[in-house]
């Protein structure tokens, strides 16, 4: 099935914070609500075993055009499928990607990168829907794009076998997760990780079942292409299935090492990319990467204010199974005078 | 005023992931519940300027004999006033901790550090109550309890000022932020920060508004010690307003850098720790550095299954303003049989 989280003004007349969960037709043509079932997309996962066959049931009738309450799909309402959530994980599933960066600057990769998952743990107060902007204070940032692939958990006990993983993957979406480049190097010389350098992340119009993705889901990974626009040009068509060292399974089962993972913890695969070059990159940073590698030096340089990136996985029909990520880079305005921060409707 | 989060079952016979709001008289004796007002502390930070008066209302009402409906409180009915969050950011404030740490490992501290405040990104999904257990899978680990302070804030605007920061501080927690020693050094070498190294820390019974500390308040530090009881015997009672080097506004306005931050985002001030060394640590860690430079070599050890740990702060009149941490460390069954693994009574 197919779940998205629309934009809702609440009884007080403001945007809620956690927008109003509906059900989207297989061909995103149109979505039904289901306030009887819950409310919140968060709710649907605190409570999956019970929540999930009412949703498949209205889902199947909406496909079927048993549904009559239906009302018009429109991307640009939605928010993201979690508009907020209480963790978001980014893993770096695709090594090839991270042997290109290291190559570029001269260094070796460790052989434990090939066997032990890069992870890191992730802003989750803000994600963004598909067409909200990238709100950035300063192009010298060196921003970035980074389509992924990310699965929804439910609750995953510590310490779960690669075996019981799978059984915690609930829904697929895809990421933008925004990158500022040229503040990556200082934060992670003191040690501590990502923060600065990670704004919020952009998610896709609707979050889907595994099974919608019939043999195309197949070992814990998804195998189809997962392609970039960038200013209206392709950029990148690498496959998601190919050269991912690490399924979901193995990063659920590494996130888990030590501790619960709650309901609703999104899990990422990191920049998508294959070893095949031709098919192109997933993020401006692997590209100039190989222009180093190639030529010496870069010629690509990072997104400027009004660059559009567009992120989509074409289905076998050639239809986006997820909608698009559609995303247009603003400056962020400063206040002098600080108003109230409404993260809404984004 | 003072909130707390009690365990509450709901409508379906089930704990309830977050808990019941409840407002908390100023000697922690009584609690009065307030679904009138709202319902969990996330509701109350979601909507402060409409939620506070309210709830001051009551607790004034409650203070001076005026509600009859309060019932006695127990903490050991507490979950984490935020049971599950959607951002914990964890600060190093004191950076004569961070000092003395590299110091034992022969290591000099980048000038930068006075200056630039180190942070990161924890997990939220899972805060846990004063009294849970502190459940690990190994002693090898090298398990170790950090002592801190924290803020929670309402909606902060990306690249708020110094100046505007404080006013987005709400509440203050204590916190005791367990830490896996022995996985730190390997999963910093890699580079993406923390990870399975930090597993779910636990929360003070009540959350306090920084009016209740009085002229404690002050400089954005809160000027009184923080008591940690290590196995029934006093470890340390540094005073977490003496060198602390970045205050709780500097903390906000870096995190606030290049993003905002949600309602009910937690930010720590990092591992309490004063340079006169009589006062004792708020971690065995930092003990253990103290042990290495005047002897060259450490006689602590990590702690053990069955250890106790006790974090508190007591006002002026002695008695603890938050109420008292107090968790053993267990050890976490691995189950072959996966199970339903639910949090909420944590």
């Amino acid at each position: 099935m197919k779940l998205a989280t629309l934009k809702y003004i609440g009884r007080n007349g403001r945007p809620t914070r956690d927008g109003k969960l509906v059900v989207v037709d297989r061909t995103l043509s149109r979505y039904i609500e289901v306030p009887e079932i819950c409310g919140t997309m968060q709710e649907a996962l605190d409570d999956w075993e019970a929540t999930a066959p009412g949703l498949e049931s209205v889902y199947h009738r909406l496909n079927a055009g048993e549904e009559t309450e239906h009302a018009p799909f429109d991307a640009t309402n939605c928010m993201a499928p979690l508009p907020r959530c209480y963790q978001w994980i980014d893993g770096s599933a695709y090594v090839n990607h991270v042997e290109l960066v290291r190559k570029a600057r001269g260094a070796d990769m460790p052989e434990s990168y090939w066997h032990d998952p890069l992870m890191y743990q992730g802003g989750s107060d803000h994600l963004i829907g598909p067409h909200a902007p990238v709100e950035i204070i300063s192009e010298d940032y060196g921003i970035d794009f980074e389509a992924e692939v990310a699965v929804i958990t439910d609750d995953v006990p510590m310490h779960v076998s690669l075996e019981q993983a799978p059984r915690h993957i609930k829904l697929l979406c895809l990421v933008n997760d925004v990158s500022l480049r040229n503040l990556i190097p200082a934060e992670l010389a003191k040690g501590f990780g990502f923060f600065h350098s990670k704004p919020a992340s952009a998610f896709s119009p609707v979050a889907i079942t595994p099974d919608e993705l019939g043999p195309h889901w197949n070992g814990n990974k998804v195998h189809l292409p997962l392609v970039t626009t960038y200013n209206e040009v392709e950029f990148g068509r690498p496959n998601a299935g190919i050269d991912m060292t690490f399924n979901f399974a193995q990063l659920i089962s590494h996130a888990a090492k030590t501790r619960h993972l709650g309901a609703g913890t999104i899990i990422g695969s990191g920049t998508v990319s294959n070893k095949d070059a031709s098919v192109g990159s997933s993020c401006l940073a692997e590209k100039r990467m190989l222009e180093i590698i190639a030529n010496g030096k870069t010629e690509t340089g990072f997104m400027k204010f009004g660059d559009h990136i567009r992120i989509e996985m074409p289905g076998p029909d050639g239809e986006p199974l997820f909608g698009a990520i559609s995303q247009f880079v603003i400056e962020h305005a400063i206040c002098q005078e600080e108003v109230r921060y409404t993260s809404a409707f984004e």
